[in-house]
């Protein structure tokens, strides 16, 4: 956005906020004006934005020229002008994990790392920076969530660096950090007595009556193609090409198919090589509905109670659960659940052999992989990468009761002496 | 490195470590080769690597299309070689802050944020990745740290990922996020009775003892080094050029020293355009010998007994305090101390303005620019640097009670009305 006319065109947006794409329905087609809406009116199918097919998409060096953030992949987001706020969420480091490759027995392994996302340490972060600009293009000016935890954190940091109010709505029970991570900025902050899924359905109420922007909800034709960002962003990563699977935790089931989505239209337009990634999805024991569908082969969702103590993906009834199960049929992927004893261990093990403290999710992602590795849908001749989406300090309480209790000394030479010796 | 004989000494590195910097005393200036070595053996000075001045140095344009991590700068780095292990620790987001800047009265305010550095949340990621290649290049096995909590995280994650063993030592009542956040990686963990003077005591003696490489004491002379990235970063994410000010928390006193050194020596190469900036120091006021320094304008810190929340910067005898006092006197510098309540105040200030979350030490760093700005020390005209140095989630425990209470509500549409109604 360098000529006069586009500097001319980013000032018009600053002021009155960017043009946004159309909607279409996913399942009828019917279109869409830009508008805050939830569901398609003639069928309650979920809505996409619509993006001009002749329009002018970039080279890999023009993408390479820009700046480092979601919006270099902007010709795949709906926001039609240059973005106002939260310009510089984005391209975070994907890591090779070498020795993690060995524990799961692939040849190569690799970590996105959105434990470490600017501002709010999630992959959220990229759904909502596009959901606020479509707010600020639609001259709204409350913003808001129904959240497990992760988007409640994202919603309420870049509303306040935006200057939007916010009204966050969460399950009452939460995390004390992710409370703490969502408090810090001075959002309205309301605890929802029930499962994530009765916070959605009051925010569902929510929005019609007050007329806010519930980025999950009335935005979220909008809000989840920030998710394709991060399969953008994997294949430039990788050299402009794909990997041979990827694994991503499942909540409602928007991530892993817009990261399909994301790693198809990067094919299709010519800048990445390979074939597209067989997709794998995680999810645990104790809500997997979606690993259900999947192993069932059907076509419904049978919504499930969740109970596990991976809250962050706990939505029992997960609104794009059937699209994200068609993505992992339709790639060769594959999907597996994990008991919470699992995936506490799978944080440890990513932990232990890459340096990334990743939140419960993230256990889930690594304690799935090892065992559809250990199921050989994970071959030895795969490049993996595992989606890592939030951070472990968000969810401390998972894993400590498993932590060993580190010895207390009164700072004598001779007490370490003893430990260094014991420790032999 | 992309020729072949480049190429060769990278593989040669690989193998046997990189090879290092010399060091020489800061004080006396007695040279003494490579190795783990806490200070001068002459004078008990500190060390500093020395650099070839005929080094060629890059230009703009070389060090723009390096990889975006510290070792673009590795010229003013003293790892001789490629780096062997923590390739990709640097280059944190540096974010205009507006509305922050309208609060403290300057006439623009940037937040240099590394609590979303990779991996650990904190600055010192950038000393332990240099402290780690230095511990490869001794041909060290075991590193370990002494730490207030950050350093623990880093130390742990970093060593877990290059599988390097790890000896940690903190003080016996940290955080439990920092607690957690260290132990997730499977290190030697060990608690220390005291205050972290105490558990720097017992560390000097470890070293000795055991012939470890402890990052912060005989690997220090390497380590510190880490730091000025911050000061290069903020440099060219400026567009190559300093600021007016920066402002930076201080516990032993050497990232304000290091950040000093790094604006001054991309100066002195002509990479950076402007004035060297003037430093400024915070420190909790339960724990603020170097504002004490500064404000006395004598030569030696005297040491005094931390009780402060504010827990990662409560060192009560900083080792490099008097250097930093010198480097915020030379520069037309200033120093302030504030109160744990108005470090909590400033963590929710930064939250509020900038969407990012830090922890205790971006608060008291944060407050004591609000109180240097009031004291007409920091100007309107002032472009000043925050460094944001660590997460907000890991000392949860510091904002909780500051925090007003979210309501809980039992799903109805009707109570969210009245909630709303409330707040008008």
């Amino acid at each position: 956005m360098s000529s006069p006319v586009a500097a001319a065109c980013t000032a018009v947006a600053k002021r009155s906020g960017p043009r946004l794409a159309s909607l279409s329905c996913r399942l009828c087609g019917a279109p869409s004006d830009p508008s805050p809406v939830a569901v398609c009116e003639h069928c309650l199918g979920p809505l996409e934005p619509v993006y001009d097919p002749a329009r002018r998409l970039p080279t890999r060096a023009e993408i390479e020229a820009r700046p480092r953030s979601i919006w270099r992949y902007r010709e795949w987001l709906p926001i039609l002008d240059a973005p106002v706020v939260s310009e510089d969420t984005g391209f975070t480091p994907l890591l090779d994990a070498p020795a993690l490759a060995r524990a799961l027995g692939v040849r190569r392994a690799l970590v996105k790392n959105d434990a470490v996302s600017h501002p709010s340490c999630s992959f959220k972060d990229r759904v909502v920076a596009v959901a606020l600009n479509a707010a600020v293009g639609l001259g709204l000016d409350t913003v808001g969530c129904a959240s497990t935890g992760n988007l409640a954190n994202s919603v309420a940091a870049q509303a306040a660096r935006a200057g939007l109010a916010a009204w966050i709505f969460v399950p009452e029970d939460l995390e004390v950090g992710k409370i703490v991570g969502t408090a810090i900025y001075g959002p309205r902050l309301v605890r929802v007595k029930g499962t994530y899924d009765d916070v959605n359905r009051l925010c569902a109420q929510v929005a019609d009556r007050f007329g806010w922007g519930l980025v999950n909800l009335n935005l979220r034709g909008y809000y989840g193609e920030g998710s394709k960002t991060m399969a953008h962003e994997i294949g430039e990563q990788l050299g402009w090409r794909t990997p041979d699977a990827v694994i991503a935790p499942m909540a409602g089931g928007s991530l892993l198919t817009k990261l399909d989505k994301g790693f198809r239209e990067l094919r299709t337009a010519g800048l990445l090589d390979g074939a597209a990634p067989r997709m794998y999805g995680a999810q645990a024991a104790g809500c997997a509905p979606i690993v259900n569908l999947v192993a069932s082969g059907g076509e419904k969702i049978e919504p499930v109670q969740p109970r596990t103590i991976a809250r962050s993906i706990a939505i029992g009834n997960p609104a794009d659960g059937r699209f994200a199960a068609k993505a992992i049929r339709t790639s060769g992927g594959g999907a597996a659940a994990v008991t919470d004893e699992e995936l506490v261990a799978g944080i440890r093990l990513l932990a232990e052999t890459t340096g990334v403290f990743g939140e419960t999710a993230a256990g889930v992602t690594v304690a799935a992989a090892l065992k559809l590795a250990r199921e050989g849908q994970l071959r030895p001749t795969d490049e993996l990468v595992l989606c890592i989406t939030g951070n472990g300090l968000k969810t401390v309480e998972a894993v400590l009761p498993a932590l060993p209790e580190a010895p207390v000394v009164a700072g004598k030479l001779r007490e370490v002496a003893a430990l260094v010796e014991a420790s032999r």
